[in-house]
């Protein structure tokens, strides 16, 4: 299905993220030297993109910018900002996006912007009322091909009140995006409840545990809890984005929780708290590896175009790496693979 | 308010647990000789408690034994098990604390069993629609002028799909008892959404944000996110049962999950290794003081009766512990100081 020879270009929003717009330039300008077939269109400032590229090799066939004099800063409101700057890179990148000029997009701005200018640009797959935002996290089981100590879960904060549809959907767009691109052939999905019973949840969870089990080409293994998160039971993991995004920043909390307690309750042990010092570095490492970034973003899944959510302090490795997740999901035609699993006979 | 000299009644139902009833006779037995107002009533088979009484010292003139033929398996259905079996002990002892034999319940059984036998026997507080399975858990931050390393959250588990109503309730439901039992008179309250914002979450948590803002006597500090349940952000933590739930068993799954993920990143590096073969009796002594049931258990709050779910797991100290929560609540009047929660005026 892929074909690796095609040339795809990638849109780059290369403003508004924390480090500011060279970083981006740096892994957009990478990919054009490393990968055959990666065309970057870099979206923003055309001063600020010119000063960035003449510090950077890149290769200069394969790069082109699009000129965005504004941009949404990440402390902004996205609808009102949108509103207020029709030129904000951001809007102009997911447009020229919609309209051809690139397959998919990579942004490292503010993500209530991003969603919105996504939603109000690309079309919804057929078959899907509601896209997702997923991400992967880290996991004691490992998954997929390539032994990821990662799974993928889904809807983490662009839908807070999905039906059973949507987490039906959810579902088949997770198990697609896992396929393509932790080359795992044949992914495990749950839907996360309060109970592992099929009966347990509220209606629309309930209601989809049902659906899930007659969809066909779907590894679905019915309901796990939130112990199974951490464990990493299932490949991909499938819930509301009000659950999914309490889960998630859960997760982010768990490191420094974890040590601070250890210290609460242990400082009077002199053995534990040369442990804890041994361990320091270890635990700050702990949080690098399973840093989300460096494993392409969190992608929104459900538009006829990808996007690709690149964390805010993304560095150039972690842009690059984003591209080349889109380049990979474009490649492999995911939208069609999920209009096609949502369109399965059961 | 409170009369620490008048005599409260504690029921136990005894069957059930893990461990079998002779801790929770123990338990009991032990709260007849060390407290001077707390009279147990100890429910379950007559037999089985007489050989658990006659190898423990108690109180005989605060120590009563009420005969119940069956019980409810860990494992057993709840709503089927409490069908076939109308004389199960959890049954027969709620309808004993319904009908004022005792003021207050404690079990170690199947929670399932417990929540429904409660809810047939008992009322619901007026102002309450349904009720909240709460429990405290480890924080970063400390709470209250005992300073515990505690939240409460609510609810974990008893109604999956709450309203805004439900939600306000749980709040006022969640302060009064953590005024009661954690000695701090002014808890603060927050409503777990999937940002800080009031206007974050689904249409539910938006109407009950806006709501919590005008109850009067409610210290709500507004919503919190994921991130703030491991630090202890709030002293009540409102949200309803199904994120509850698994954010719950998300928590229980965080000891097991960071030595995991430690031991798979770190497996090279000696240094890291000794540090965690030197805290590995460290991390269990923090899944020992972390663990609720040396707090208590968790009680289910709407009802004019106290019920408090001790662990299944709880050993005599457990429940001699859930005895005095349930003891102090009913002497400071819990349910009445919630009914007039919900009656003040905004």
């Amino acid at each position: 299905m892929a074909d690796p020879q095609r040339p795809i270009t990638i849109a780059f929003d290369v403003m508004g993220s924390d480090h500011g717009p060279a970083e981006l330039v740096k892994g957009a300008a990478a990919l054009t030297l490393d990968t055959p077939n990666i065309h970057a269109l870099l979206v923003g400032d055309q001063a600020v993109i010119g000063q960035a590229l003449s510090q950077t090799r890149y290769n200069a066939e394969r790069l082109a910018v699009h000129h965005a004099p504004t941009f949404v800063a990440m402390t902004e409101k996205p609808s009102a900002a949108l509103e207020e700057k029709p030129l904000a890179s951001i809007k102009v990148a997911a447009e020229l996006v919609a309209r051809g000029d690139a397959e998919a997009l990579v942004s490292a701005g503010n993500t209530g912007a991003c969603v919105l200018a996504c939603a109000r640009s690309f079309k919804l797959i057929p078959g899907v009322k509601r896209a997702a935002l997923a991400t992967v996290y880290p996991t004691q089981a490992v998954h997929g091909s390539k032994s990821d100590p990662f799974s993928l879960i889904l809807d983490v904060g662009a839908t807070v009140d999905a039906t059973a549809d949507d987490l039906v959907s959810f579902a088949v767009m997770g198990a697609a995006y896992a396929r393509i691109i932790s080359k795992n052939p044949n992914p495990t999905v749950a839907l996360l409840s309060n109970g592992t019973e099929a009966q347990k949840g509220p209606p629309r969870v309930v209601e989809a545990n049902q659906r899930l089990r007659s969809v066909s080409g779907l590894q679905f293994i019915g309901n796990v809890e939130g112990v199974d998160i951490p464990r990493g039971t299932a490949d991909v993991v499938v819930c509301d984005g009000f659950v999914g995004n309490v889960c998630l920043k859960m997760l982010e909390g768990v490191h420094e929780t974890v040590l601070e307690l250890a210290k609460y309750a242990y400082k009077e042990k002199l053995l534990w708290r040369a442990g804890l010092a041994m361990l320091s570095s270890g635990f700050e490492r702990i949080k690098e590896v399973t840093d989300w970034e460096q494993y392409g973003g969190a992608p929104i899944l459900g538009f006829d175009r990808l996007f690709i959510k690149a964390h805010g302090r993304s560095k150039a490795r972690a842009i690059a790496n984003a591209g080349k997740v889109a380049a990979k999901a474009v490649s492999n035609q995911l939208a069609h693979v999920i209009e096609q699993g949502l369109q399965a006979p059961a």
